[in-house]
C-alpha cells in the first residue's frame, strides 16, 4: 500500500468563484466541464455528453430500484387532449401557465388542443380506467421515464428547464393504507439514490399545503443543501386520495361488490440531479463527482518528456488497466501539457486521477491524486486492484459526510420570527422551528426573507415550545429555506 | 438429458386467423398479448408493459453497440423552430405534411411556431455549428435516445403513430469517404440487432433515389420480410455529404486551412422493431418471442390438485430457480386452470413454459415445453441449469434459419415486367430483378402491384441481362416487395 502522501498546489480556472457569484459559477461549471449548454431554443438545454453520462448514472439504479419495488415501465402519449388536464381543477390550475400547446397538425388546425404533459396524472387516469374493473386488478404500479414540457420564464441549466427528462411512477391502489405506503416507499428510494449514489444528504418529509403539488392531497419530497446554503427539492412522491380518479370516474368493484376509487399515488425524479450533484459537491475548481456516478471514475495521466519515455509507458499500461478492470477509466494520451490535463479533469470532477511517468515506473509505482483534497499517494502498480476500488469507495464516504457536516453546520433551531428573518438575514442554510402549520406564517417569512418551508420534519411529534412564527400552539417542526 | 419428446396438441385462442386476416391477427396479437393499447389521442398509442420490456431488450443491446462503436449520448430539444426546419428545401419538403406545431406557450402566441421533432438533424447541425471549428474537432459521433412526431394518417401499433420512440444517430465527419464508413459500420450494427437479437433476417443495402430519405444524398436500410410476405424497413442509415452542413453553414477549418463543409449522416432504428417481432415470428397462436430479447425466456406452470401437492410443489422450485439463475424467468401460481395458462403463455411468446407437478417430481423431472413447435421434454430437475439455456440458444438460431427459410421460399428471380406483375398478383414475397435504376419504373410497378423498390442488393455489381422492367441495360439487381 501506499506510502509517501503530500498536497499538491491547485490549480485557478476560467471559472466565476464559487463563493463571490454562485449562479455565476454553476453557470460556468456546467458549461466547462461540457455538462449542458445553451440551445437555440428559449429556455431550453442541449444535455452534452458528459452530463448526459451523468443522469446514465444516476438513471439506471433508479430504474433499477423501481422495477425491484415492483413497478413497471409504460410509455404513454406526450400530448394530451387540453379537456383532460381540465378535469382536476386544482392540477389544472397550478399547471395552466406553464402549458405548451400544440393547435396545428399535418397542415391543418386541431379540433382540440394538444398540451404537451407538463405531467402525465390526467393521460394515465384516462387510460388506466380501461384496465382497471375489480379489486383483483389492484394495484397498479406504472413507472414512465420521458420528456416533459413547462413553460418556465427563467431557465437554469437542468433546474429550470422548459423541456426535462424524468421518471413519472403512477400508482393506483385498493386502499388509502397501500398508496400511503408506496408513497413512503418511493421517496425511500429516492433517499437512497440521492444519499447513496450521489452522495447527497437529504431532509425526506411532507411539504406543507402551500408547497404541496397541485392536485395531491400531500406531497412528500427530498430536500439537499446546496454549497450556496440554499435548498434544492430532488424528488417528489405524492399522494392523491381519490382526488384523480374521482375526477376521471376511474372506479373498481370492491371486496364487498360496491363501486370504488382507487387511491393513487405519483412521484418523480428528474435531469435536476444532475445539478444537485454540481452544487451540493463542487468548488472552485470545478466539479466533483460522486464515485458511484461520474462517467470517468479515474483519468490515467501519462507524464513524459521523449519517445523513448512514452513507450515505456505504453508498454506498461495494458497492465495498469488489467488491475483497473472493473472501473470506468480513461486514458489521457492527448497532446497537452499534464497540467492542463489535471486542470480540465479536476474540471470534470474525476475522483481520482493517476500519474504514471518513467520514475513512477522505475519504482513500480504510480501515483493516485484525490479530487477531494489533492491527496497524492504512491501505490505499487500490482496493488492497484485493492487500492483504487477502495480509494473510489472512501471519497464516496468522503463526500457524503462533508456534504453533511456542511448542512449540519448551516442548519440551526430557532424559536422566533425575529431570529428566522434575522438568520436569513445574514446567514444562509436552513432554520428549523417549531410550527404551527398555517400558510399564514409561510406568507409572512417568504415576505421578510424568501425563505419557504421545505420539509416538515418527520417524527418531529408536537414540538415543545409555541410556534416560532406567530406563537399560536405548534404540530410540527419545520425547515425553512431559500429554495431554487 | 431428455429422453421423453411428445407433441401437445394446440389451442385455439381469441385472435383472428393469420391466414385469414394477417392486419386483423396483428391487431389482435398485439392487444391481446398487452404490447400495446389504443390511446385515447389519435394516432398514438399506449406501450404497455410487456411491449416495452421488448423494446429495453433490443435498446440496451443497441445502446451497447453504439457506445462500443465511439458515440456518446446526447440530449437535444424536442421543440424545433419552423425556420430551423425550412433551411434545408428537400427536408422540409418531406417532412412539412407531417408537422406538429406548437403556436402557444406560457398563455401567449409564439412569435415562431415550434415543430415537435420529426427528427433532429435541424436541430443537431444548429448545435453543433459552436462545436466544430477545425478538423481536430472531427469526428463528432452523437446519438440521442427520444421521441418524436409525425403527423400519420393512419396509425398501426409500432409501425405507424404520430409518436413514436427511437434513436437517432448523427454523426459530422472530414472526408466523405469518413462518413460512408460510417453509413454502413452503423447499418451492420442494425442487421446484428436485427438478426441476432430479433432473429430476422434482413436485406441490407441502399434505397432507391425515389425511396431515400428527405434530404439524403443517398438512404440505406434494412428490411425484413413478415409472415404476409410484405417487407418491413426495420432501420435506416443516411448519407448526407454536405447537404445539411451546407444548408447550416456549419464548416471546418481543415488541414490545409481552407473552410470546408463536413460530411453528415444520421441512422435510426425505432420501436417498430417490437412490431417486426411480432409480425416476423408470430403464428396463429400469438407471438413468438426470441429468447434473446424475451422479457420472460421461461414460465413455470406448477400442476397439482391438492394442497399437499401444490406444497410438494413449493418445497422443489427453490431449487429449480436456482438452477435458472441467469435466465429470465416467471412462476405462474395464478388461481387458473394449467390450459389457460399455457394459452396465455403462448400467446405471450415465451419461448420455453415448464410444467412441474408430482409425477414429475417423483421422477426428479420437470417437463420443458417449446413454444417453437410444441415439443416436450422430460429434463433431470439437476440438468435445467445446463439444458434450459441451450435449448433457449437453439430456439433463438431456429427462429432465425425459420424466418430465413421463409424469406427464401418466397424470394424469386424473375426478369420481366409481366412476371412481376404476375408475381405480387398470385404470389407473397420479394421479387429480385436486373433493374436500370429509373424512377419511371418503379412508378409503372408501383401502379400495377403497389410494390417498391425495397433495396438495391449489394454486390450485385452489373447484373447479366436487361432492366425486367423498361429493357434499358441493368446497373443493379433490386428487390421489390409490397411495403410496410
Amino acid at each position: 500500500m501506499a506510502v509517501e502522501e503530500k498536497q499538491e498546489t491547485g490549480f485557478v480556472k476560467d471559472i466565476r468563484k464559487q463563493s463571490v457569484d454562485f449562479p455565476g459559477w454553476y453557470n460556468d461549471v456546467v458549461r466547462k466541464a461540457q455538462l449542458a449548454d445553451n440551445s437555440p431554443v428559449a429556455g431550453t438545454m442541449v444535455i452534452r455528453p458528459y452530463g448526459y453520462a451523468i443522469w446514465e448514472n444516476i438513471r439506471d439504479p433508479l430504474d433499477e430500484l423501481i422495477k425491484q419495488t415492483g413497478h413497471e415501465n409504460w410509455y404513454f402519449p406526450a400530448l394530451i387532449p387540453l379537456s383532460f388536464l381540465q378535469k382536476e381543477r386544482e392540477h389544472v390550475e397550478g399547471f395552466a401557465p406553464e402549458f405548451q400547446l400544440v393547435t396545428k397538425g399535418g397542415g391543418k388546425d386541431l379540433e382540440e388542443p394538444l398540451v404537451l404533459r407538463p405531467t402525465s396524472e390526467t393521460m394515465i387516469a384516462s387510460v388506466l380506467r380501461d384496465y382497471i374493473q375489480s379489486y383483483r386488478d389492484l394495484p397498479v404500479l406504472t413507472n414512465q421515464w420521458n420528456n416533459v414540457f413547462r413553460w418556465e420564464l427563467k431557465a437554469r441549466f437542468f433546474l429550470r428547464t422548459r423541456e426535462f427528462l424524468w421518471q413519472e411512477g403512477h400508482t393506483f391502489h385498493e386502499t388509502a393504507t397501500e398508496a400511503e405506503e408506496e408513497v413512503a416507499r418511493m421517496l425511500e428510494c429516492y433517499r437512497q439514490i440521492a444519499e447513496e449514489w450521489c452522495a447527497i444528504p437529504v431532509l425526506a418529509g411532507r411539504k406543507s399545503e402551500t408547497e404541496k403539488f397541485a392536485g395531491a392531497q400531500y406531497s412528500t419530497a427530498i430536500e439537499g443543501m446546496m454549497v450556496d446554503g440554499k435548498a434544492l427539492q430532488m424528488a417528489t412522491s405524492h399522494y392523491f386520495g381519490e382526488n384523480f380518479t374521482r375526477a376521471y370516474d376511474l372506479t373498481f368493484t370492491g371486496r364487498s361488490n360496491e363501486r370504488q376509487f382507487p387511491h393513487s399515488t405519483s412521484w418523480g425524479m428528474s435531469t435536476r440531479m444532475v445539478g444537485a450533484v454540481v452544487m451540493a459537491h463542487g468548488d472552485d475548481s470545478g466539479l466533483q463527482l460522486p464515485p458511484r456516478i461520474a462517467p470517468v471514475q479515474v483519468v490515467i495521466i501519462p507524464i513524459f518528456r521523449s519517445d523513448a519515455e512514452r513507450h515505456q509507458i505504453e508498454a506498461a499500461l495494458p497492465g495498469v488497466l488489467d488491475e483497473l478492470d472493473d472501473i470506468r477509466v480513461k486514458v489521457d494520451w492527448r497532446d497537452e501539457r499534464p497540467g492542463f490535463k489535471f486542470n480540465e479533469w479536476e474540471l470534470k470532477g474525476v475522483p481520482l486521477r493517476i500519474e504514471i511517468g518513467p520514475r513512477d515506473l522505475a519504482k513500480g509505482e504510480a501515483a493516485v491524486v484525490r479530487r477531494l483534497d489533492r491527496l497524492k499517494k504512491a501505490v505499487p502498480l500490482g496493488e492497484l486492484a485493492l487500492t483504487v476500488p477502495a480509494m473510489l469507495e472512501k471519497i464516496q464516504e468522503a463526500l457524503f459526510e462533508r456534504a453533511r457536516g456542511f448542512r449540519e453546520k448551516h442548519t440551526v433551531r430557532l424559536t422566533s420570527l425575529d431570529a428566522v428573518v434575522k438568520f436569513f438575514d445574514t446567514e444562509i442554510g436552513f432554520a428549523v422551528t417549531p410550527w404551527c402549520g398555517r400558510s399564514e406564517d409561510e406568507l409572512t417569512v417568504k415576505e421578510r426573507t424568501t425563505a419557504t418551508t421545505r420539509v416538515i420534519l418527520p417524527g418531529s411529534g408536537r414540538p415543545e415550545g409555541p410556534c416560532a412564527i406567530c406563537g399560536r400552539p405548534a404540530v410540527t417542526d419545520v425547515a425553512w429555506g431559500k429554495a431554487y
